[in-house]
């Protein structure tokens, strides 16, 4: 059973997951960040001790969580010095589980599916949390400590995990960037932002329960070609939003004409 | 006062719009379709008569409310014989007010900033209604009008009104185009969509406190070269998901780049 962790990194990822954990009970003895500053922030959120130095990581704890950016994650490995036995996981969408092979015996991916702030405080219950594990006693702990912290936990191998990676990547980045494009448009005619969040809220409650492809509605679909052709005149000062507008515009158009 | 209306149209507009009147006290007296089916099937449910006949308009309503679709409205306007001192709105995002200028004295915009479907009722209470008319008059009854149904009453000129639809067409149509991409590319993979739903949840969720530019996470803001060569070629059996991919791309990096 997990019953400790010790967490490598201290971002907003690594905050909220550790916030979790300790909400169920299970302890984080150290933080770890390459900045001493946001170790110490982490790890008196979570009343644990703090390090800089990857050769300071305590030795016994029951798992190793890296939550550092996918491009940190090497670094961090080839700086472990660690019992060979030790269980240690990555929490990364599109990095493979073997990674993490021929630093340690024991390893896996614990990955939540979700976007994280350090500030804004998520609810870990309904978050997905994707695990994979090289040894099946691995795996079992990893779906345990998941169920501790969420109600969903899949087994995801690797090569699914980066398939929803990159479905992810269209459903919030995406997403969050054109209600980014929807602020400006808004901002450069001094309308409030606010008008549109009614929408936003209903846009996402609607496929709740509605497919996507049945929930699209707009210009596109039903192929309007003089507002579509308003729109992108009202863009003209924006060449790189005119250029989005057709594309998505065009996709929309295509899926919805077969 | 307007104590009764006329609904022109039996769309998904017309729909949830006359059942939220209804729902607080106002009397839709009839309800017009082209289709006679259509206009029987909302007629029903808010216990009005009905007709496809524009010429059998009841000639005695407080309001005529045109909610059809852009392109129809003209033709509509030009089949209608009514009173010229009827107040008449149109319920459009992009089309201007004075297109109902020479068809009646007493004119204007009833436009409700929503996305709606027949079968999802909406609580039309926090939906922003957008409102425009020729006379001041006008302006109030539609307002007071708008106040029994929702709580935010904006007047809003044509100008704005289309601009405040453009931005609708990123955040609604488009957010939702991008959440089907999203299911497509699970279920190539068999992956199921529900594994999303919290994402895009809280993906909506967040920016009702943090501004969107804020809230920005992923590859494109941090021009993570290598994950983004890897969906990209994630894509390679669906070059116009990638032509989106790219281009959405970059636009994140130039905006987070400033």
């Amino acid at each position: 059973m997990i019953e400790n962790v010790v967490i490598i990194g201290a971002g907003n990822l690594a905050t909220q997951l550790a916030l979790a954990l300790v909400e169920e009970g299970i302890r984080v003895k150290q933080v770890y960040s390459r900045s001493v500053e946001s170790a110490r922030v982490l790890a008196e959120k979570v009343n644990a001790s703090f390090t800089n130095d990857l050769s300071q990581l305590l030795p016994e704890a029951d798992l190793y969580v890296i939550a550092v950016k996918d491009s940190a994650i090497q670094e961090v490995l080839e700086n472990l010095s660690l019992n060979e036995n030790q269980l240690i996981v990555h929490t990364a969408g599109s990095v493979p589980m073997n990674i993490l092979e021929g630093f340690t015996q024991n390893y896996g991916v614990f990955y939540p599916l979700q976007t994280f702030s350090k500030s804004r405080k998520v609810d870990f219950s309904d978050i997905p949390v994707c695990i994979e594990a090289n040894h099946p006693s691995s795996l079992l702990k990893l779906e345990k400590l998941g169920k501790r912290i969420s109600s969903t936990v899949n087994q995801i191998n690797s090569d699914e995990r980066k398939t929803l990676h990159l479905a992810a990547v269209f459903t919030n980045n995406f997403v969050n960037h054109f209600y980014a494009i929807g602020a400006e448009i808004l901002q450069v005619k001094k309308l409030d932002f606010d008008l549109l969040k009614p929408l936003i809220r209903e846009t996402a409650a609607k496929i709740e329960n509605i497919h996507p492809l049945e929930a699209q509605t707009g210009p596109a679909k039903r192929n309007d070609k003089a507002m579509i052709g308003q729109h992108l005149k009202m863009l003209q000062d924006k060449p790189e939003y005119q250029k989005i507008y057709s594309f998505v515009t065009e996709s929309i158009f295509q899926v919805h004409q077969k």
